[in-house]
C-alpha cells in the first residue's frame, strides 16, 4: 500500500473531534497507586468495529464487545487494567453488564452502546466496589485532552503509553484518526493483553468501517509477536463518530483508499510501538518473506521466523546466524526448494539461492547491532510477500516472566 | 500401552549382541580435543528403518539415511559431531557418499548399507581430510564395549552421554534394545540437531522395524520439547541384526507387542533424558492432556503448552500460573467449552470444569519446586488423550542462546 497522503499528529485518542477521554486510579491494581481505569466517549453515536483474540478461552469482557461490534454502534469504551476478568464464569460476564450499565447511566446511552476491556490478573472476579468507583470517577474527569491519561490508565507492563495519530485529507475535508494501545506482556499471571482503541471523526457506515479494520489489522497488530502467547482478551476497537461533519466515505472511493491507507498507518505504527515496549525487548526487528506461493505461506514463514527462540536469542546476542533463520522457514510448513533460498540483513546478503554468499561477517553484525533492522527472506519466485515485526528474547523477558505472581 | 517385561541394563547401543562402537576425536569440532566421530556396526546384516525431521531443509544426510532407510538393510552408522553439512548443496551430499565409501571400504560392505549422520555447524563443507582420519580412526578402535565412546563422540551442547538399554523376555528367549542419543540445543549456529541410534539383536523384518520404529517415535522423540525450533537434522534410526538368534518377531503376535512395548519404553527413556539435559533446562514437565475430541488433538494441545513461552518461564519460576496453561490449551487451535477446562499439577487441582478450586498455593509451589512433576489438564469427555515432556524456559537458555557463534 502507497504511502497516504497523511500528517502525523502529537496526541492519540482525542486527536479527531468528539471524543472525551480520562485515566483514573481506582485501586484495581494490586498495591499500587497507579491509573488503572480509562474511559473513552465519543459525544455523538459512532460506529463501531472490533477484533478479537481467537483463543477458545476468551475472556467475559471480549464475548461483550463482539456482541456489540456486530451490532455496529456505540458511544463508549471502559477499561481496566489489574484485571483480566477472564476464566471467571458467569460472575465474569455479570460484572460485564453491570459496568456498562453504570457507564450507560452516566452517559446517557444504553448498555449495548458500551463496550468494557479488562487486562490483568486471570481468574479472580472483578472488585466491582473499585471498578464502579473508577466508572464514576472516569467519567467525573472525562475531557478533550484526556487521552493521554486514558493510554496512562491501560497499561500493565508496559513502560511507555502508546498513542499515535493522524490527519488525512480527503475530497471533502480532513479528517483524524487516533490509537492508544497496551500490550507488552504481562506481570504473572497477567495476560500478554494487546488492547487498541481507535477513534476517527471520519463518517464511516459499520460494514466498512469493520472491513477496513480487518484490512489494517491483519497487517499491523496481526502481524507482530513479542513472545508466541495469543492472549485469552486480545481486542482492537474502532469508533467513527463522523464529527468532523464530512460526507459518509463511500466505498471503493478514492477517499476509501485514502481513509484505509492511513488507518492501515496509524495501526502499523502503534504495533511496531508494542513490539519496541516488549517485555525485555532489546531490538525490533522486521521480517519481510518474498517470492510464496500465496500472502498467506509468506505470513507463515514470517510468523515461523518471528516465534522462533532461536531466531530471537539471535537477535538478542546480535548474532548474524543466519542457519537458525533457514531452519525457521524451512519448518513452517510451507513448501519451497531450499536451492531458492536466499536471506538478507538490511542491504547484506548472507545467503543466495541456497548458496552461503561470503559475506563479510562484521557487516552482518554491524546491521544486527542496530535497534532496528529487517530480516528479509525470499523463498523462490511466487508472488506471496508478507511483513511481520518482533522483538528478541533476553533474560529481561526470562526475568519478567519467571517471577511470582505477588 | 502398559509396562513391557522388560529389565533395563546399564550400557547402551552395544548391549545387544553383534554390534559394535567407539568414539574419537578428529579435530572436527573447532578449538577442541573432544571425541567427534562415533562409528556404530552390525557384525551382521541388520534390518534398518529411520525416522527423519520433516523441515524443507533437511540436511545432506538426512537424504542419504531417508534412501538407505527405504531399502531397509544395514550393516554401519557412522556420525560427527562439529558440523551439520546442511545448507552445503551438491557438495555435502558428495561428501556423504565419500564418507559412507571409506567407512563401507573398511567394514567390507557396499556404501548403500552405510548411514551417515553429522551435527553441528551450518553451512559449512565437512572438513574431510579429517572426517576420513575419523573414520579410519573410529574402525581401528571398534569394540564390543564401545557403546558410551561412542555417545561421547554425539555430544555437542549435551553435558552428559544418553545411554539407554534394556532386555525383554520374549517367547523364544531375550533380546536386546540399546539406544544413544545426543540432543540439547546448539552452540551457535549449530542447529537442535536429536539423533538417535537404536540397536536390536532381535530379528525384526524391516516392514516391521519401521512400523514399530513410527510407533515408538511417536510418543516418545516426537512428543518433546526443549526450544520450538525443528532441526534440519533429526535422526533417528534403528538396526535389528538378529544375533540373538532367535526366530523372527511375527507382527500381531504376543511378542510383538513385548518388542514393541520394550522399544516404546526404551525410546521414551532416552527422549526424556534428552529433556532433562536440554539447555538451560531446570525441570523435566510431563505435560498430559486427556478428554480431546482425538488423540491428534491432544497432542496439539500439549504441543501448544510445552511451546509457550509463558508456560516454561512459569515452570522456570516455579509459578503455579494456571492462567497461562489455560491460555496456551485456548490458542492451540482445537475447539473445547472453556466450562469443561480442568487443570492439576500432580495430585493438586487448580481449575475444575471452568471454575478456580481454591488449592491452597503452598501445595501447587510444593509441586512445582520439584525438579520433575506433571501439568495434567482435561478438556471435555472426549477419548483423545496424549503425553509430552517438556523443559523449562531459563536464563541459561537465554545465554548459551545469545551466544557469537565463535
Amino acid at each position: 500500500m502507497s504511502t497516504p497522503p497523511i500528517e502525523w499528529l502529537d496526541s492519540g485518542i482525542t486527536a479527531p473531534q468528539g471524543y472525551r477521554a480520562s485515566g483514573v486510579a481506582a485501586g484495581i491494581k494490586p498495591n499500587s497507586t497507579k491509573q488503572d481505569c480509562a474511559l473513552v466517549i465519543s459525544t455523538v453515536p459512532a460506529t463501531l468495529a472490533g477484533m478479537f483474540t481467537t483463543n477458545v478461552m476468551r475472556a467475559a469482557p471480549v464475548e461483550w464487545n463482539a456482541e456489540r461490534c456486530a451490532m455496529g454502534m456505540g458511544r463508549a469504551v471502559f477499561i481496566n487494567s489489574g484485571n483480566a476478568n477472564a476464566v471467571t464464569g458467569d460472575q465474569g460476564h455479570a460484572d460485564v453488564r453491570t459496568t456498562a450499565e453504570a457507564v450507560a447511566e452516566a452517559i446517557g446511552c444504553t448498555p449495548e452502546e458500551v463496550a468494557i476491556c479488562s487486562t490483568g490478573v486471570i481468574g479472580v472476579p472483578l472488585p466491582m466496589e473499585r471498578i464502579l468507583k473508577g466508572v464514576e470517577e472516569s467519567f467525573r474527569t472525562l475531557r478533550p485532552e484526556g487521552g493521554q491519561d486514558a493510554a496512562l490508565a491501560i497499561m500493565t507492563t508496559d513502560t511507555v503509553p502508546k498513542e499515535v495519530a493522524a490527519e488525512v485529507t480527503l475530497s471533502s475535508g480532513k479528517v483524524r484518526i487516533g490509537c492508544m494501545a497496551k500490550g507488552s506482556g504481562m506481570i504473572a499471571p497477567n495476560m500478554a493483553t494487546m488492547i487498541a482503541v481507535i477513534t476517527t471523526d471520519a463518517t464511516v457506515a459499520a460494514p466498512e468501517l469493520a472491513r477496513w479494520l480487518r484490512e489494517a489489522v491483519a497487517v499491523s497488530f496481526n502481524a507482530i509477536c513479542i513472545d508466541n502467547d495469543m492472549s485469552t482478551s486480545d481486542t482492537v476497537l474502532a469508533f467513527a463518530n463522523g464529527a468532523a461533519g464530512l460526507p459518509a466515505i463511500e466505498a471503493d472511493s478514492p477517499d476509501a483508499g485514502a481513509f484505509r491507507a492511513a488507518l492501515t498507518a496509524v495501526c502499523e505504527e502503534t504495533a511496531k510501538r508494542l513490539v519496541r515496549d516488549g517485555e525485555g525487548a532489546t531490538k525490533l526487528v522486521a521480517i519481510e518473506v518474498s517470492g510464496a506461493p500465496s500472502e498467506d505461506d509468506a505470513k507463515t514463514i514470517c510468523r515461523a521466523i518471528a516465534h522462533s527462540q532461536l531466531c530471537k536469542t539471535a537477535f538478542f546476542g546480535q548474532d548474524a546466524n543466519w542457519g537458525r533463520f533457514a531452519c525457521a522457514a524451512g519448518y513452517a510448513g510451507v513448501g519451497f526448494e531450499p536451492g531458492k533460498l536466499s536471506i538478507w540483513l538490511d542491504g547484506v546478503q548472507l545467503l543466495a539461492d541456497g548458496q552461503p554468499t561470503g559475506y563479510a561477517e562484521g557487516d552482518a553484525a554491524a546491521v544486527m547491532k542496530q535497534p532496528e533492522f529487517t530480516l528479509r527472506v525470499r523463498i523462490g519466485e511466487g508472488p506471496g510477500e508478507a511483513r511481520f515485526w518482533t522483538s528478541d528474547l533476553s533474560h529481561g523477558y526470562v526475568s519478567i516472566n519467571a517471577d511470582y505472581r505477588t
